[in-house]
């Protein structure tokens, strides 16, 4: 149920045919040398696509961020069709699952080759039904950076996705301690910026606001998706700045990631708000309906 | 000129004695399953020891860190017999290397498991005999945190050794675009920490400072054998705050580091800084003689 393609970077293999420059490999096999700069080093960096009935959701919106992060990183550039072709190889290997994903991985590769290392490893999407429907319990932790880290610190790669996310799995054991299912990072000098993996979504009557990218926050896929949705459903949609005491002035709150797609909060550290249901299930059922 | 040892943890070999727990592979042949969370999310730990003519510096100290990282990042209780069994067995399978070092890294492994990967890999150490003699050009680089960081977000791991070292190369890199070797870190509110592999010492007279670990900062295993050779040399030494500023009014700078030692450092932001030779060369002296 889950498929594995290694994908030759351009520069290694000039002159052969796209289909020669992809591998299937066995994905339960050791794949990866030791001296790999994305396992010594977390040096490299990721996409997770959503897939429903076989149809990749946003693919594009994807590709182009992760050759955005290979820039932000300084990796040579990626051939985005050959990693194109690879995630509708794997998805074609997999079969028709109603819902999977697929996890798209460069590394700077072995240690002084300068050679990058790409593979497209798909899998069953966990059931998020829940999430979706109930929502989550999320507390609010500081991310340590003011909002305007990105502009004075680029060499910090926010807003880049790299494999360096140990902190962003500490962040969920924090929340698990503290009786919580995810994290809203806040800036040390107090805004509202994003989950370790998802976008915060805020609706203020008609408005439905997301914190600015600018804020070194991941630029979201399916944050773009929910905002179309939203204004499709007469919404006015934007980019902004939010303190961390707006919070509790929202009428509603999500978390928008890939494949859990449009998640409520229903709590801030301990503090029930309210859900809205149908909205949620609105946008959720679009962006299922496999159409972006 | 290179060996790779694969430790079993203690929890899946009960009973086993301790040298069948210690697997030796070929450190070029594929060895990580593309699904094992040191490569997905840089999740997990590591060290790496100088060595000297067969002799592990400083190893009680590595060790030490290394458990006190897998606390930091909530990882299984890591069986240091065994990971010191192997250490000293890839050195023995190396040959007597004048200069070499050894890597051991714990994953958090195959997610789901809850079962980490652990290997220890030598290979032989750069040369860094100039860097050691000539010194380094430095640049300092905001890293986007106040001074007291690791107590107020204990959750962004400040202080444990991480894979997640995408900004610790990225740095490099925008240290090399200003023509210079090396960086040392300032927190957002002016302080002086560390560099991205190693730790800063700063001569006043007869006083040897290094910025207090509390900053966030990874305790260093070198320093502290530094602070040994300077202190039986008639210096004292002192773990303190030190302001960015004060850095134009040290007598002397170094960065500390397992295999390259101390390198004096020979210019901040382009200006030049003196270089004491032979103190220098006394302290790396002494490191190498491999009684520590």
């Amino acid at each position: 149920m889950t498929a594995c393609i290694f994908v030759s970077p351009a520069e290694e293999s000039a002159g052969a045919a796209r289909a020669d420059r992809l591998h299937p490999v066995d994905p339960a096999a050791p794949q990866i040398p030791v001296t790999d700069l994305g396992v010594t080093r977390g040096d490299g960096i990721f996409e997770v696509i959503g897939v429903r009935s076989g149809h990749p959701l946003m693919l594009e919106a994807h590709l182009h961020r992760l050759a955005n992060s290979a820039v932000m990183l300084d990796l040579p550039t990626l051939d985005l069709e050959a990693i194109r072709a690879a995630v509708l190889q794997v998805i074609e290997s997999d079969g028709l699952l109603v819902e999977s994903s697929v996890k798209v991985v460069v590394t700077r590769g072995v240690e002084g080759t300068g050679v990058p290392i790409c593979w497209v490893l798909s899998s069953p999407a966990e059931d998020f039904r829940k999430d979706r429907t109930e929502g989550v319990r999320v507390v609010l932790l500081d991310r340590g950076y003011p909002h305007d880290i990105a502009a004075r610190a680029p060499w910090l790669l926010t807003g880049a996705k790299t494999l360096s996310y140990a902190v962003n799995k500490a962040v969920l054991r924090e929340a698990a301690r503290r009786d919580a299912d995810d994290v809203i990072f806040t800036s040390s000098d107090g805004y509202l910026l994003e989950g370790p993996s998802s976008n915060l979504i805020a609706k203020f009557g008609s408005r439905i606001w997301t914190p600015a990218p600018a804020q070194g926050i991941l630029r979201g896929t399916t944050q773009a998706a929910v905002f179309e949705v939203f204004s499709e459903l007469g919404f006015s949609t934007a980019e902004v700045l939010m303190m961390v005491d707006q919070v509790v002035d929202a009428d509603a709150l999500w978390l928008a990631s890939s494949t859990r797609l449009l998640a409520p909060v229903r709590a801030v550290d301990g503090h029930e708000i309210a859900v809205d249901h149908e909205l949620s299930d609105a946008v959720n059922e679009s962006l299922l309906s496999g159409t972006r």
